[in-house]
């Protein structure tokens, strides 16, 4: 019972025969200049029904450190959740790509921002060079509480944004889990609601090395062959990449794998609160569950095997503890019933 | 009427003179390995009751920076207060100096950091490389809203910080300012309290360009001419550096000078509030003011010549201007007498 | 026939099988903290018969760039061959990872350096912090012309640079190749004549994403898991880099593999000396071959399919072309022999 | 007798004297927003008869790399000598400014570059994204060995440079010693011939902390106020900078000043090669003379008082050294005189 994240699961079999059926082929161009790298380009401009320039790289920090680092110059700002994965869990890597870019945060409820924080941050930086300049907004979807941003929750902050210029990115590293709970097209999650740049995240979903930069303002694209390579995420074999992204693609893989993992993660938490041991603190829109729960449960499940982490969170009394549950495209379904099972006979 | 900056006068004349009279040899060596820059280390080591390690800078900023650079690493986190100046008004220098190092800001009242906040905010750097390792706490004194650290609350802060393994620094762009108003020694002020390196300004105080660097711990210092040199913070002609530094450091001009500005914003303080038409938000500790007016009153004060800067402030009421006074070396007192004079005819 | 590149060929399938195999476990411990990544470790120190450290990292890009982020502060220099990977390869990666360590670069014969250079150039920075301190030494060995450094040589070049408290690195892209053309020991090659770090490369000799940074002086390692971090060269799904590892480390593989692509590139290198018709510039040491031949030839080889690059070379007639030949672990002998007759054919 | 450096002599008395005369306001518009730097503007567009967009800053590294930062991305290269003072005495500082950009260098007679030199290295930058991005070309006149590249040579290099795209930098930190030998007008030497942007410098020249990046294309000024900010080449008291420079820039100071440093430097050199004892190694066109001696009459020279340095030179035998000696706007005539004097009494 493995809710800890979905990095600890595995492949799906099928990305990995892909992977095996790319060594087939004797040779291949290197340095993700294959057919297959253009292949995964033309996937995705037919997916988001744009033509976007996309480019496979090696890791989410990766993706979106380089994403930040085509928005954002050395002396500019890039506002962003508090909680954001780019400020929390990426060790300076965004401030390193951008060459000293700084990340401005905000607060905000299930790791959502809103456009009157966003307003009133932005109002701080009107002393000219003084203060880092403002040029990006960076959201998460489905957020780091697992909860999801709506196309006119995006399109709002976008609109506060653009007027001064400012680009707008959005880390996607479970964007098929937020995709699938919101029913909408992936243009209208993403550049339809003013998204300019996407950390377009499959590693999490089913891939092994599985990850890539999408630019709807391909503008901002030019030089990022460079960017990549002077950033150590391009990859010499990249058949191996590319052959990843195009059977992660398929209509029958990414959006099930999401989707599966999703339903799983809804029958989770409906399960703990049943069990009136367990209160979320925040809604389940995505694969993630976030709930409290006395520290005697805790420790109880994880002696049981269960293994899942605590999270800070504010305000809790002194024998409750916060946790993360995370439910992956291969959580096995019984996995879910043996853990409600043993909050029941937890007693 | 100008209270708008310290950095708006201009220069102590007894430190003009020394700068004309350093000019009166014909040759010096160049880059800050003149003889004068060897006896301002002297000089601040006698001053601070122990052998320093001192380096002149370009400005406050380079300082911090710099100081900065010198013991948080590349991949590692420097905690701060959210309006502290290396935070809010040095555009990504410090990131930059620090090749990405990453700012992690608190909040606290009266600008001034409690060991508290500083320990729940250490505690959510617990997981490893994902975050920035904890390497650096800086604090300013005095503070950007103008209070002052006592020793005691130094002391409390740095007993975090050591037993991390974490380094201290002060940005001291003020330090005459909070050192007379606490009427301690600059020992206990720094070393004693805890601090390792140490911003010490005389620009705002006096000087033309006047910052240096000091090291309190020593071995810090190791390289740390490579470090101004590769970040353009070295002077050729270091003569005239040295000439200010030593001029200020007289027992009659960096003390007086402070004491001066603290006592007339004393003055500027209580007659403001005694007009009843002001309010404090913030205890006037050294050489700023900080305090809300009525909007007209703030726009009839303008008009008639008064300079100062509206501030941001959580809470106004719409009618409300929050603003920051700043009095300097130079001030004249004639000035505060005419400004609180205005405030009354303002009815 | 493609002797472009080693990086055009896929990956060994007992390594791919492995990859295979470490899918069947369904979780593991992610981010490089798996069981198997210690077992690399374990199995590195038998190797180089000394407990190093070692990390498992993306690309040979970040493996040099992080390895000499670990021995030259931002201030620093690297003292490299001006042919040299990290020079002419990396897109200003090193530079990046360094946090703008500068790269100082010297010429020599076959692509090799000598003492006598290095100590010449080291004679140049005596002026103190105005250029960069001189803080590594960065060799490559195969070379990037195929060359390869005795024991002796390295320890001539590691004697120039140990008593200036310089650290020395190898780029070991085609470490295997050099070890079997040499004959001697890993740690005769390496720590034993000097080396402090290594990238340990085994992409290019049959993995898919196969690179280490091996420290043997382990003090060096301190930290090296948030650098690791901080510049992207971490992998979420780790179990898939450590298995490859295991796999390559086996006595009949990486040996074997890299034996096998030497003595091609013999057969090779013989074949195309015995025409009469190509001329090689330098030795044939591991598994490439550096020759001129007439442009006629060039055209007409590559006319019939052969895929090989040009070169840069001084001193060649107009109607010459300097090309690159590389043979893999996967290159077929028939592609070779089919090579050479196409040589015969072309009168 | 000095001869080691420009750098080693004070202040001109009449850029001092408006540094006090700026003292006489009590309070000026601070960090570089006064009404003197706006003139400084205007000024610099009358001499260079072009609006030109310029910018005070700290010192000719910091005018040098922040020029570069705003035309050489972070993956970008920079073309320059391999003498040039970028290269060689700025520890760095460039590739900090521009956040890795990389300096390649090249060699070239009397420390100046060729078209054809230059136009061979860029031809190894073919391979796309694996090298830096060829993006800017950096000239220094006068030149590190005191030559002067004229207009002719100048756009001579920017036709090489210009149809890749590339920008062309000038390092002038002495530009007027530069300009008084050629005999051209200032925007001749510039941007008629092709230069972008110009480190315009004034502190070798009789200046204290002279400096100025000026944009001939200012378009890429854009966002300099926060590149400069970002970099702590900001100075608060800004007005002592532009009273300076304006005080500079009045013909008869800056011009003349050099023209007799030139002179001075004339006289020297004819002085030196009459002894018969001295050989001239570069032509002096500026105040620099690199000339070789016997090493008897270095040590006796030196012995007597006077003071040069050394400077590296290929091919010097055992007994002989290779001398720089630089002459300012404030050398003594007599000093000149009585080393001539010395070398004829040292027989």
């Amino acid at each position: 019972m493995n809710f800890a994240s979905d990095n600890v699961y595995g492949v799906d079999p099928r990305i990995l025969q892909a992977m095996v059926d790319a060594n087939s082929r004797l040779t291949d161009v290197s340095y993700c200049h294959d057919d297959g790298s253009r292949e995964v380009e033309a996937r995705l401009s037919q997916i988001f029904e744009k033509d976007v320039k996309a480019f496979l790289v090696v890791n989410g920090t990766g993706a979106n450190s380089l994403a930040l680092s085509a928005i954002c110059p050395t002396f500019g700002g890039v506002f962003c959740h508090e909680m954001s994965h780019i400020n929390t869990d990426e060790c300076n890597c965004p401030e390193l790509f951008m060459g000293g870019g700084k990340l401005i945060t905000m607060p905000g409820k299930d790791a959502k921002l809103t456009p009157a924080v966003f307003a009133e941050k932005l109002s701080q930086f009107g002393h000219g060079e003084h203060g880092a300049k403002p040029c990006a907004l960076s959201i998460t979807s489905a957020t780091e509480l697992g909860t999801v941003y709506t196309p006119a929750e995006i399109k709002a902050l976008a609109d506060v944004a653009k007027p001064r210029g400012m680009k707008v990115h959005m880390d996607g590293a479970r964007f098929a889990n937020a995709l699938v709970s919101l029913g909408c097209t992936p243009a209208e999650m993403t550049w339809k609601a003013g998204v300019d740049v996407l950390s377009f995240g499959g590693t999490k979903n089913g891939g092994m090395i599985l990850e890539a930069v999408v630019f709807f303002d391909t503008a901002l694209a030019e030089d990022f062959l460079y960017r990549r390579k002077r950033t150590g995420q391009l990859v010499s074999k990249g058949r191996f990449l590319s052959a990843q992204m195009l059977a992660y693609l398929q209509d029958d893989v990414w959006l099930p794998n999401a989707r599966r993992a999703n339903t799983l993660a809804q029958t989770l938490a409906k399960g703990m609160q049943a069990s009136n041991r367990v209160r979320l603190t925040t809604p389940v829109e995505a694969n993630e569950i976030f709930a409290i729960m006395p520290r005697k449960l805790f420790d109880a499940l994880q002696a049981k095997g269960a293994n899942f982490y605590d999270w800070p969170w504010d305000g809790l009394a002194d024998d409750e503890v916060h946790c993360r549950f995370v439910v992956s495209f291969a959580t096995p379904a019984e996995h879910v019933d043996r853990f409600l099972q043993l909050i029941r006979e937890t007693a």
